[in-house]
């Protein structure tokens, strides 16, 4: 077991300082469930690793924390890993230390989103503090260790084999940094899907001294890009943003500068709203495609490779669980939250096919950057925020 | 010396062979020269060798040959150097046996140029032969073994060499396979210029998931190819095509699905009628490159990098030189060649800046190709239309 775990303690800030200590960058554990095991045990959670092996790296460790057998099932869903710390050097505090400067606590995971796991240990450990561990419900926690990675052997594993032993879950929290520039400001009701499709364009391959002779797919590419990106796709729904389209990269790898190219490969990646399924967009951007390339001319053709669905857009409609958290915030922190589902995806798509679920926590401004922190003070507002859920979910 | 260098021998078939069974691949000398010289040495040639040292690899071998100290001087311009193989199992005989098949001498070279260099080497023999050493001008062969390569430490340092002594050249024929389909059906006049550009360009990388955040550099690229290549850039000359131009490479290299790129490069290279020179052309292109991305908005930048002019576009009008090797052409061979300025870039493009100059030799249908082969006849018909060329052109 890693020096980094401390002895188990449940004030926020000194939790989300312990967990930041642990070097959890996926797929390591580096002792971060381990800590969140000794810390909830002993406030009655019966604490189970659900660790699924992955071929050519580390097994995958998440943990299932549940405290209740019967009633109301109310889940707390997270991931204790983080992602890289990029440029070691511009970091102006040690990622790991975990320091505390100018009411903050700085290192990678402060925000996204140790801290968030934290503040709803705190909570629990208040609710179950007062309440007594027989409130009538359940409680959980739901750790991945494999949010920031490939996203696979985590959050939806776990979900499948509690739906395998017939355990279900009321209502969920994630706790992913949503709060954009102060605390409170935005909460998620859901997320846009998102699709990632792999072009190969294929032409005829020959000397630029003979165009007539050669059907470059570069040329062909450009119109088809052009055809994804100029046009909107949609202008949005209620909830949702327009859908956008983003090329992310294209490849060809020609070094020769006499001749043009037979095949480039592009790849692009479209964030979806509730107008679509996965399906029928990628059907509307086939016809896209098809049109412009028919309209470039030649012999050239198009193949789709690696249509990569990582989620369907859901979204959470306004009601009891949406009003219930706004309130919370509201009470709590004296502002109301924005209800968004802008932004990247998070496990709350995998969870939204079993229960109502939002997201809510931290301000992200500085996750997956250099310096990552959290304020002293919004660490114990969300703690404030998360029991307050808890309260009013089970009644007083 | 290689074995492969044989006894010197004037017949057209066998230098060729003989040279084709040197394996001179740019930068290789592989004796090529060797055997030139010791060929032309016997027939009254002064041979000197112009080799230039390069860093990093062989030096690069050339041979200038010259019979006669005054008069009018009649030049020879040819490469010993020859493109690789590439896949040799597709290749039914091996590429420098130099085998006789079927009416064919096969092996790298034969078209390209070798089979050129021993029929301009067997007319020269034949010529003086016929004339006597003092005919009262001057023919030379200047060959070099960097054409296929960087074409940097060959003709261009050549003709100032002999410029820098006072050395001049009346007027001259480069040995290039120009026929297309048949012998004596194309000769070349002039080429295109050619001009290589590579763009870089810039904007913000971002998550996809924040598509307002972010300014897509690929998107842009699109536009800039579209802006380039969708509309012609002119409609041809009197004697040129239609310039063209062809990206041969966009790269990006970003493995990250989630993530809009930052930096995207790209090189088209174009090829240039009379209309333009690189300059104008240059100012043309930009102008096209910036309207479209200022379309596009944003704050995104295009950085033009390593431009590299690798030839002006140069013609020889229809006059004495022309209508000399065109009249040999039809009179040995009974075909009017097509006075053509297409294809990719030669060696003409330098000399052109010294003398009046124009591409003729054999059926380039195989050059650069597997199996690549010339007619022994086309071979004698070669040598006997650079006869006449000698004969006319010093008068008989
Ligand atoms: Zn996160
Ligand atoms: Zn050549």
């Amino acid at each position: 077991m890693p020096d980094t775990v401390v002895p188990s303690v449940t004030d926020v800030v000194e939790l989300t300082r312990a967990l930041v200590r642990c070097e959890s960058v996926t797929p390591r554990e580096a002792g971060a469930l381990q800590l969140l095991e000794r810390t909830l045990t002993p406030l009655g959670f019966r604490c189970e690793r659900m660790d699924f092996t992955q071929t050519g790296t580390d097994d995958v460790a998440n943990l299932y924390a549940r405290i209740g057998t019967g009633g109301k099932h109310f889940c707390f869903a997270g991931h204790s890993d983080v992602v890289p710390v990029g440029d070691l050097s511009s970091w102006t505090i040690g990622p790991f230390s975990a320091e505390l400067s100018a009411g903050y606590v700085f290192g990678r995971g402060a925000a996204d989103m140790k801290g968030a796991i934290a503040a709803f240990t705190e909570a629990a450990a208040r609710f179950t503090a007062r309440r007594g561990r027989d409130f009538g419900g359940s409680i959980s926690l739901l750790i991945t260790g494999d949010e920031e990675g490939p996203a696979v052997n985590g959050t939806v594993k776990m979900l499948k084999r509690l739906a395998e032993r017939g355990e279900t879950i009321d209502a969920c929290i994630v706790g992913e940094p949503t709060s954009s520039k102060r605390f409170g400001d935005m909460m998620k009701i859901g997320r846009r899907g998102s699709m990632t499709v792999d072009l190969v364009v294929r032409g005829i391959q020959g000397h630029v001294g003979y165009p007539e002779r050669l059907d470059n797919p570069i040329h062909r590419l450009s119109a088809i890009v052009e055809a994804l990106v100029r046009e909107p796709i949609d202008k949005g729904s209620t909830h949702f943003q327009p859908t956008s389209l983003q090329f992310t990269t294209i490849d060809v790898g020609n070094k020769a500068t006499n001749i043009a190219p037979g095949t480039v490969t592009a790849r692009f990646n479209t964030r979806f709203n509730d107008l679509w399924t996965s399906k029928t967009l990628l059907a509307h951007l086939k016809e896209r495609i098809e049109q412009a390339s028919a309209a470039v001319g030649g012999n050239g053709v198009v193949e789709y490779r690696n249509v990569e669905v990582s989620g369907e857009s859901f979204y959470t409609p306004p009601g009891a669980l949406v009003d219930l958290v706004a309130g919370a915030v509201r009470d709590v922190a004296g502002i109301d939250p924005e209800l968004s589902t802008t932004g990247g995806t998070s496990d709350a798509r995998f969870i939204s096919a079993y229960c109502p679920v939002l997201e809510f926590g931290l301000v992200g401004e500085t996750m997956h950057k250099v310096d990552e922190k959290s304020a002293i003070s919004d660490l114990k507002t969300l703690s404030r925020v998360y029991e307050t859920v808890l309260d009013r979910y089970f009644g007083s």
